[in-house]
């Protein structure tokens, strides 16, 4: 797939080692419309602090993004080799270092070795191609077992407009800002502000609604480019502005879906679903308490409809609740009633609905018409495996 | 060991199976003076709902504790359940029914076998004794590995006291109320209200600064028993006060580390302190966080000085923080110094400690001057097996 307007590359530079793809470009012969939605912990790597200044002036023409070492903790001299990296990847394309933005992604607190990176520039230059996604994708991956890549088009007012994104996520996935690199494109045309709005709202619905193990990332950057190509002008409050909406987050909730599906040891897909609370805000941090329980998450790894621990989770959430008004569900099997069990032909239902790869857990508390949906996955020993062996 | 005025049981009455220990008593043959801190979790279990009742009148003499079952989300089933139990430990040692306390800890949702307890009750009264502290220990386990009990005695100001305490814990160790269960006597002579405050005290000190996973239980119970037994009379803000406050705090910190030693599957007991905070809350905030982190938690297992998910994770935790002021030790080794790392040697120092099976994390943020310490314990392979399991 193509989206018009993008170029993109990912080479093995010699980062990671073992011939792993670990360097990534995308790439506009124009200059693009950008946004970005960034990492709220307060120690940001050196690349995400470049780019939140470049990006106040709402425009970019390339991103060089590399995997295998995350470029954070390393203080001055991390700023210095972000921007050599953007110089020399501005060098070899031909255009501003202010247009290139830059992501990182991998271990913390160890240099980024510029000189692999500018040995590999030429060659990942030549390999631009409107048909490379895929191997961007796989170049920007860290722990990540597939490469993550959406389509979405949709004919709106002026003719057709496509977005598209590519992901890397898999471990600290945080209820915040939950992968650590998104890029979405599209070859609509819309202004910066109103594409980091709509940026914005796409997260919020989005990658702010997965979990994999609570943790907030220093590098987490979403980045949105437009190239305009589509010719389709998109206007605030217009009927595009909703289509171009409705895309967006569209391919970012399935993004959104794959890193959770991918989360590191993962082998189940939960969709947590809290309603019936009095606020919007008490929904969601129902949800995502219980989406953060190691025991809720082992007991799904273990297949067991233990609704126990989930009401336990619920009941330290710090949101109001009504014991005798709680109702669970697992996929359409009701298990609890009023809070209580409803015996062992519901508990053997639950139990079937426990060994699917992909299910929703609903809890109802019965008590305010508010609800939320997040996503998360088990606790696995693969999550330990991968975790305890990280830097190894 | 024995403590005055206190006799014990414990002993196997079916409700685990496999002729494991699962019933214990605490019995005193005169009032005691009587105190309890509980579970903030808004659903409550039916024995704690009972005990803060109870406790209202400051006196209690005898305590009866199930382990397999932990008699919450019953309903009002689940309360009659917890009443018939200590009607029937009353009936047994010829005391009044709300002199009996009920505790309970296990599995969640399923109904308590009275009758098995029923049954069990004479032996129970029957084997009391001031030696058999161990077997009340060994009765309340459940994941847990090892009985734990503590002894610690000192001279106070009108003869010796001694304050002794059983806990059980392992599991579901949060933040707020970090054991299930814990029972603290002492032959001091103290009025409730006060043998309250120093409970409360102690336990600020102590369970609440132990974490294994995060989660919050809706048993957490610590009973206070004072017999009065040594004739040594603590009257508030006396010098036998402190020394009763010592030997409290003392015995409830040993039992929270071996609680945290004991944690599911855990191989390390770790100590974070966080010092050179803006405010006490910011200091024992960031410790919690690093401390529940499952990042930082399976880079402790993997024996790596993975200090990166170490700062990401103090970055994520919402206090203030200064990047370039941020220094790290593992035990006396410092690994980063004004955010930065201190190169392969100090490196090679802290993979060494991490080898330990008891180290401290040190974290000066060196913007303040508040301080806190807490303690946690790896996240292992054992974790996810114990908790995958634990209902089949």
């Amino acid at each position: 797939m193509v989206i018009d307007g993008f170029r993109f590359a990912g080479l093995s530079a010699g980062i990671k080692g073992k011939g792993h793809k670990d360097l990534a470009l995308i790439c506009s012969d124009s200059p693009l419309s950008a946004a970005g939605v960034f990492t709220t912990n307060k120690i940001k790597a050196a690349p995400v602090l470049i780019d939140m200044e470049r990006l106040k002036k709402g425009t970019a023409r390339a991103v060089i993004v590399n995997s295998g070492n995350a470029n954070a903790c390393n203080g001055d001299a991390g700023i210095e080799d972000a921007v050599k990296t953007s110089e020399m990847t501005a060098d070899e394309l031909n255009i501003g270092t202010d247009e290139v933005l830059v992501s990182s992604t991998g271990v913390i607190g160890q240099r980024l070795p510029v000189d692999k990176i500018g040995a590999a520039l030429p060659d990942l230059a030549r390999s631009l191609n409107s048909e490379s996604i895929n191997d961007f994708a796989e170049a920007i991956m860290t722990t990540d077992s597939f490469p993550k890549v959406c389509f979405a088009s949709k004919e709106a007012e002026g003719g057709k407009i496509t977005v598209a994104g590519v992901a890397k996520g898999a471990g600290m996935i945080a209820p915040n800002m939950a992968t650590l690199l998104a890029f979405i494109l599209t070859d609509a045309s819309i202004e910066p502000e109103l594409l980091g709005k709509a940026l914005k709202y796409s997260v919020t619905e989005s990658f702010n609604c997965i979990t994999v193990d609570g943790d907030m990332s220093t590098n987490d950057t979403v980045i949105a480019l437009a190239s305009g190509k589509s010719g389709v002008k998109i206007a605030e409050e217009s009927i595009s502005y909703g289509s171009f909406l409705g895309l967006m987050k569209e391919v970012m909730i399935k993004l959104a879906k794959m890193i959770v599906k991918d989360g590191e040891g993962a082998t189940k897909l939960i969709e947590i679903r809290v309603k019936g609370a009095l606020s919007a805000e008490e929904a969601k941090r129902a949800a995502l308490t219980i989406a953060n329980s190691s025991l809720v998450k082992t007991a799904f790894y273990g297949e067991d409809a233990n609704w126990g621990r989930i009401a336990a989770s619920l009941g330290g959430a710090g949101i109001e609740i009504s014991e005798n008004r709680l109702d669970l569900y697992f996929d359409e099997v009701q298990l609890v009633s009023g809070g209580l069990h409803k015996g062992p032909e519901a508990e053997n239902k639950a139990s079937e609905i426990m060994k699917k790869d992909e299910l929703a857990l609903t809890v109802d508390l019965n008590i305010g018409t508010h609800h939320a949906t997040v996503w998360t996955c088990d606790l696995t020993h693969d999550y330990i495996r991968i975790n305890a062996e990280y830097r190894s």
